[in-house]
């Protein structure tokens, strides 16, 4: 790529400032009364795709947000990107909590970035990086090195659920066909370590109800004569995990992917300070599944947590009542392999089984998703390890992240394609919180290393 | 007694409309946005103690909710009966599970009550109870046939562990004075098979808090990694009884008194049936400890319920956080014998004791009182079943009862006078319960017996 530093540095103040405007728009999905907010700034997106060197941009109606696209064709016999980002924000609350309004983006100096972060509600999430991917496509048009076929979807519901998303990848599969999924949603493990998110976990969400009595009862007259729902649900609960912290749900690892030793010492790599984490959580030791790290807790083993509890008199003061019923809502985070449809069944079907004689027992699905896994000798891979290694100096570390995006399991099952998760943002940017900011470094980066993705892959592609 | 049913018979709607009233105020003492309604309940009760025939009748301010007390001297030579009962009532949540509102108080039939019963909260528990009382008494004094000197003692904090009910008794034992304790607060076999309650359970109940992380995390991020304060608080409440249900926490039976054999099969003879009991709570299987009947269980063991719990995310739908706390509400039945500050500090000790690293534990108590138990040669036990035996036509069955009446326990060492408890309330009443009621035949009965308890009392105390 010529010219790509030179590029930059001459246009990185219009670069900021049309960030700049559109940290301004404040799109915030959850909230309605942002509508026209919301609806502006897709058109901004619209247009700035237009400006970068989009053939076709489209305003794609939902029932919901609309989807904006655009692409760039130069030869349907090369090979085509797929850029997935967001426009839409978290709501900006608590307001008092920000040192600077939301939805005025201004550049000031951090401990980490003496050069400067842009503080705005989305600086990082998602409106910074996503539109490092426009910029890099009006350098390659520019310049005239766009060397294969790009695509733009960007989403307006993502803080929300994306609940149009999968309906408008569905219908419009063949328009979105591509050979990687590039989206830069996701961090870094430091400034001068890049890191390609390589992992994501599933996602099995249930509720769970126990009835023992048909009404509550005086916990003295019945007290100790009949099962009392709350404690047979905190004892059932209890069984789930044992001594070690294994689930103990039958055939639940069955599938689950045990990494080699050598992949196990390369996360261990990943730089990472356990004392650092018990202080910002202000506890006096982690608690996890017995023979992993904590880092290998949260990201390569599956889980089981109780999201929420209630049964019985919760307000103030005593009452001496055995409850009818008790509830708990139930996540398991799921490995690679896993299916989380089976898992939701193994759960419901063993969870029925442990009810003891006294009571009765209903399981009910909320949601799932698949765990996802970039396989590191993936083409695309490679093409965005070759990038960052330009532009850093270092190849990057491939990370397991602990959250799920359900809709990169979801690209692959539609669209067949992999994703490779390119992330600038770093731990320290408060995203969905008081505060967010995004490097200027960072942005710039992001902007010098997406060309040099394109680079490779397509030479990669020619191999 | 002359006249006794005849003036029951003619004054029987103007009992009803009154107990209506009463029931119309609501005096929930557990939670302080009702206090002007419980205020006014005490009000009410002094009135009607006034109108009933006492000489004096006192709004006795306290830390708390008042205690209404009221005296009528015949002759400082004659016995003293000292009438305990309180106004207050338990918290009518969940509204959604009555039939018809709290404390609009309506008569309707049912199967058991053909007749009629009172619905409306504090119906039985303790309103409609006491105010048998209050009836009585207006039927002796207005028929100049009241044998002996009547005190009345009413609080306002019964629902709420009477907490200053002891400081009252202490610093007015003088005033207080009296030969016999009577209380109707309790319930008797069925409809027509009169029982004494002669044994109470004591209680400890205690509220603990466990924290993990100092807010509440992303369950994706964090999932697995450190200690979920719900699934630690499951597991430890799960820890608190065997697999036998006996309770673990160590010392906890040192003091436990053992029926002996002959005892033990005196209760059995009580009738009951497994059968209806299992039916009537919709339940397909009893559940406690090994070893013991149902009514044994519910009565002559100790016992450790969860009287409520909650903690993380209980709304609609799902949200994938780890809470940093989670609650629970637990109460132990005690019987005689366990001393219950001991064992609420036994509790304490053992739950901080068992709580994992990573988490942090309070243990707050919230109340507690002793067991009691009254022998049957005592002169009040034999004129309440003289009295019985008048209006039911058979002499009662003395029973061990499964709940608490801690101040029972208290009035014993700080009056050192035994008590009577004379219930009139059935186990299907749903005391506590949504839909809590009383039978009009109860009601009468109870206002046609009490006179009799008087007059045997009187007789028995000349001898």
């Amino acid at each position: 790529m010529k010219n790509l530093k030179s590029y930059i540095e001459t246009h990185k103040t219009r670069f900021l400032d049309e960030l700049f405007a559109l940290l301004k728009l404040p799109s915030v999905s959850a909230d309605s009364s942002y509508k026209k907010d919301v609806i502006s700034t897709a058109n901004f997106v619209a247009e700035s795709l237009k400006a970068a060197g989009c053939d076709t941009v489209e305003i794609c109606e939902t029932d919901g947000y609309p989807i904006v696209y655009g692409e760039k064709i130069m030869d349907t016999k090369l090979p085509t990107v797929l850029v997935y980002g967001h426009y839409d924000v978290q709501p900006a609350d608590p307001l008092e909590l920000w040192d600077s309004a939301p939805f005025e983006p201004i550049i000031k100096p951090t401990e980490l970035h003496p050069e400067g972060a842009i503080f705005a509600r989305g600086a990082c999430d998602d409106k910074g990086q996503m539109y490092m991917h426009v910029k890099a496509l009006e350098f390659m048009t520019s310049t005239s090195q766009l060397p294969c076929n790009v695509k733009f979807m960007i989403e307006g519901e993502e803080e929300v659920g994306s609940e149009n998303l999968a309906t408008f990848v569905k219908t419009h599969a063949e328009k979105l066909c591509n050979d990687v999924i590039l989206i830069s949603d996701t961090g870094m493990i430091s400034k001068d370590t890049p890191s390609i998110t390589t992992g994501l976990r599933g996602l099995s969400y249930v509720e769970v109800e126990v009835t023992g009595p048909n009404r509550d009862l005086h916990s003295g007259i019945y007290g100790g004569a009949v099962a009392n729902p709350i404690n047979i649900l905190a004892k059932m609960i209890a069984s789930l995990q044992d001594k070690d912290n294994r689930i103990t749900i039958p055939g639940f690892y069955d599938n689950v992917e045990e990494l080699s030793h050598d992949e196990r010492a390369a996360m261990a790599k990943a730089p990472f300070s356990l004392e650092n984490y018990k202080k910002t959580l202000d506890i006096d030791a982690v608690y996890g599944e017995k023979g992993y790290s904590t880092n290998e807790r949260n990201s390569i083993r599956p889980t089981l947590d109780v999201n929420g509890i209630w049964g019985g008199y919760t307000g103030e003061g005593a009452k001496t009542v055995i409850a009818s019923k008790a509830y708990a809502k139930i996540s398991m985070r799921l490995v690679p392999n896993q299916n989380h449809e089976e898992i939701t069944q193994l759960f419901k079907t063993h969870f029925e089984t442990i009810a003891p004689d006294g009571v009765r027992v209903k399981v009910t699905p909320h949601h799932g998703g698949q765990g996802y896994v970039t396989p590191i000798d993936n083409i695309g891979y490679q093409a965005a390890s070759k990038a960052y290694y330009d532009t850093f100096g270092k190849y990057p570390i491939p990370q397991r992240g602990g959250g799920s995006i359900p809709i990169v399991a979801l690209f692959e099952d539609l669209l067949k394609s992999k994703t490779i998760l390119m992330g600038f943002g770093l731990d320290s940017d408060a995203i969905h919180s008081p505060n967010e900011h995004f490097g200027v470094f960072n942005y710039l980066k992001g902007i010098e290393t997406i060309p040099l993705f394109y680079k490779y892959f397509a030479e990669l592609n020619q191999k």
